[in-house]
């Protein structure tokens, strides 16, 4: 069993690390904060006794051990980066749940077969860079590598620019590596665990997204002496259209979810009917086929709002993955570490894309989750007990080490 | 009559400083583009012979002649500073238009028994820091100095602070002037004149305005793992707000307006249901009693919506003044001034607040308006002809030296 007061104190030691104003986190990707945290997160790696290879994305790669020289690595981690309000668990808690399974086979003098590499994934969150998980989605080969660099935030600044100041593009070439497999431990993000009584889902699938950056053009005109027969209100099209997305993921109950968390309206001025506004529309479902017919109706009932109000519209998609079946045999290594511990567990669909689901598609993969308070993340107050931590952490070992042999 | 070529020169002469994006204006209160443009003003004024003063708000006030040494000015003038994405004429044609009624009396070689004052106001719009037309109202005793100072931008620099920085704070007392008339010569900012094929609009009345900031407090969460039935999204909540201030305005068909112009959401992360927005709606009518009917219906239906949903509202009033009904004798002097110079004409309510309608509350004020192209404003297509700014300023210079005297 893993040292379950350690993860905690590594927990808090990283959250140090670009707090946010509320308890959380604010350490999104490629920033300085982001910098430090890979600081601290490689010497831990290697005082664990394993050796650090960054790659052309910043993805971060810490081996260790291994019997057997012909053994391709299992593979385990998470991200470390954060929303800009974010909490501290998510992904930090599958990057140190993972340094905490070397930490404590170390302690155990336990080596096994196949070596293990500790990664922390680039750029997870896609609030900053969209889409999100896109470093290991090139890892994956579903992106190249030219178009990842040329992603900008909102100042226009461009990733691959960013990694070079952060100073963490290191000379690996991205995607190189063969895998076992992989595991990735992450808290639910959702209220199913906790509402269950359950400590820990076996994670059998993940559901799809799909987003879908809508340009609105109005006109810009005084909200004073603009006679209402003749605006384009770009807003009260938006308005409509956010409306309209409600309505379609409540059509696909209980399974589909939708809304827009990016609002950009121009000029934004008090007495200036909005002239243009640009959103992202975010879609999900565990079936493609919905996933397929929400963005279907989202466009199709877009256009009609927008021709009706005299509106230009325009869609394009900026992120998305099909919904996601994880490896039987992975699935299995955690169900029965799960079993084996004595920890109640279930099967779950992870609501949330998570940087498993890329590498799902290039070598066997499966995650481990722990329940959150409330099912509350993407917020500074997301919440996590050290017993729920450290059941994770706990079946994230046995099925590493399941799989990677003594 | 005043010299066109000369104006519209002048005219294009400042708007080369801060242009826009679009062939517009980005001059916004209080910038170093602000400054700028406060410094070629002064100096065409002291060309003009005119002697500057400036007072704690930053208003400007060129002095000209008078030859009866106990006569009260008549003032004129209006504003310089634009919208982010403005036009060239928007308070620009009223400041410059007064400029060639002293540039015309001055080649004329014509004396007026009262003084000429003209006057740029500082921060009309009201889109750097709210309200609009905040330094006349300080100046008619409508807002106190204190609280003008702290208003803070979005980036939460303060007022009195930004105008220091740029250097042009006065030392004079504000309000502490008093005034014989005031004369606003302004572009209509709507579609009336140019409809009706009027080259002038006597103001005999102006709407009146209410700004209501809405914060909604939702909760910030996953957008892939919460489930439908447990969101509290703040941004729907605003969509459906959005939705009601447009049913409130058509329902005082035709002549009320409503519209929100300002929006930010937070944390405004593709994959974070909103947790907060902040957005102003702008109420319009020229009836007080349909204003605070819309008041008062925005504020009743967005709490039931809020309410209904699970969100937090709440409403703070940044803006706002009554309507007004201008000085019958100056809107006589606009009237007969164009009658006596061949220009058509109509009366007009001025759909957009104006520094007349506050100086209307200490003086006796009108408005010349002057008709733009498909009564587009607050848009950096802006545009006039060059005949309808001759005929504008034609048209003050009649009704200024008519009320200074000769
Ligand atoms: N786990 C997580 O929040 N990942 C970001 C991608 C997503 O929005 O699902
Ligand atoms: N003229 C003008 O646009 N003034 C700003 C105040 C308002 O929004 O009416």
């Amino acid at each position: 069993r893993i040292n379950g007061d350690r993860l905690w104190d590594s927990l808090m030691e990283m959250a140090k690390i670009g707090p946010g104003i509320a308890g959380g986190n604010n350490r999104q990707t490629l920033t300085d904060e982001d910098g430090e945290g890979r600081a601290l997160f490689q010497s831990w790696c290697e005082s664990a006794g394993a050796k650090m290879g960054v790659d052309e994305m910043g993805n971060m790669f810490a081996t260790w051990g291994g019997t057997d020289p012909d053994a391709l690595p299992v593979y385990v981690g998470s991200h470390l980066d954060t929303q800009p309000t974010g909490g501290k668990y998510d992904g930090v808690l599958g990057v140190l749940g993972g340094l905490e399974i070397l930490r404590t086979l170390n302690d155990l003098d336990i080596k096994t077969k196949h070596p293990i590499v500790l990664t922390n994934w680039t750029n997870e969150e896609g609030t900053r860079f969209a889409p999100a998980m896109l470093a290991s989605g090139v890892f994956a080969g579903m992106h190249t590598q030219e178009w990842a660099y040329d992603r900008e935030d909102a100042e226009g600044k461009k990733f691959g620019a960013e990694l070079e100041r952060i100073g963490w593009k290191g000379d690996e070439k991205v995607g190189a590596r063969k895998m076992h497999a992989f595991f990735e431990l992450h808290i639910e993000q959702g209220p199913i665990l906790e509402a269950e009584g359950k400590d820990i889902g076996v994670v059998t699938h993940g559901q799809g997204l799909s987003w879908t950056q809508i340009t609105i053009i109005g006109k810009e005109s005084h909200t004073g002496s603009t006679p209402m027969p003749m605006r384009k209100n770009a807003g009260l099209g938006m308005a409509r259209v956010l409306e309209l997305v409600d309505e379609i993921a409540w059509s696909h109950k209980p399974h589909a979810v939708g809304a827009a968390g990016h609002i950009d309206v121009y000029p934004n001025s008090r007495n200036v009917i909005p002239g243009k506004v640009v959103f992202t529309v975010d879609l999900r479902s565990p079936s493609l086929d919905v996933i397929t017919d929400m963005e279907q109706r989202l466009q199709a009932g877009a256009q009609k709002i927008c021709d009706e109000m005299g509106l230009e519209v325009s869609f394009e998609k900026v992120g998305g993955f099909d919904p996601v079946t994880f490896d039987e045999d992975c699935v299995n290594a955690v169900r029965n570490a799960a079993e084996r511990m004595g920890y109640s567990h279930m099967n779950l669909i992870s609501g949330a894309g998570h940087d498993a689901c890329w590498i799902n598609r290039m070598a066997p993969t499966a995650m481990v989750m722990c329940p959150c308070v409330d099912g509350l993340s993407h917020n500074e107050a997301e919440e996590i007990s050290k017993e729920w931590a450290t059941a994770g952490a706990d079946v994230l070992m046995q099925a590493v080490v399941a799989t990677a042999g003594i």
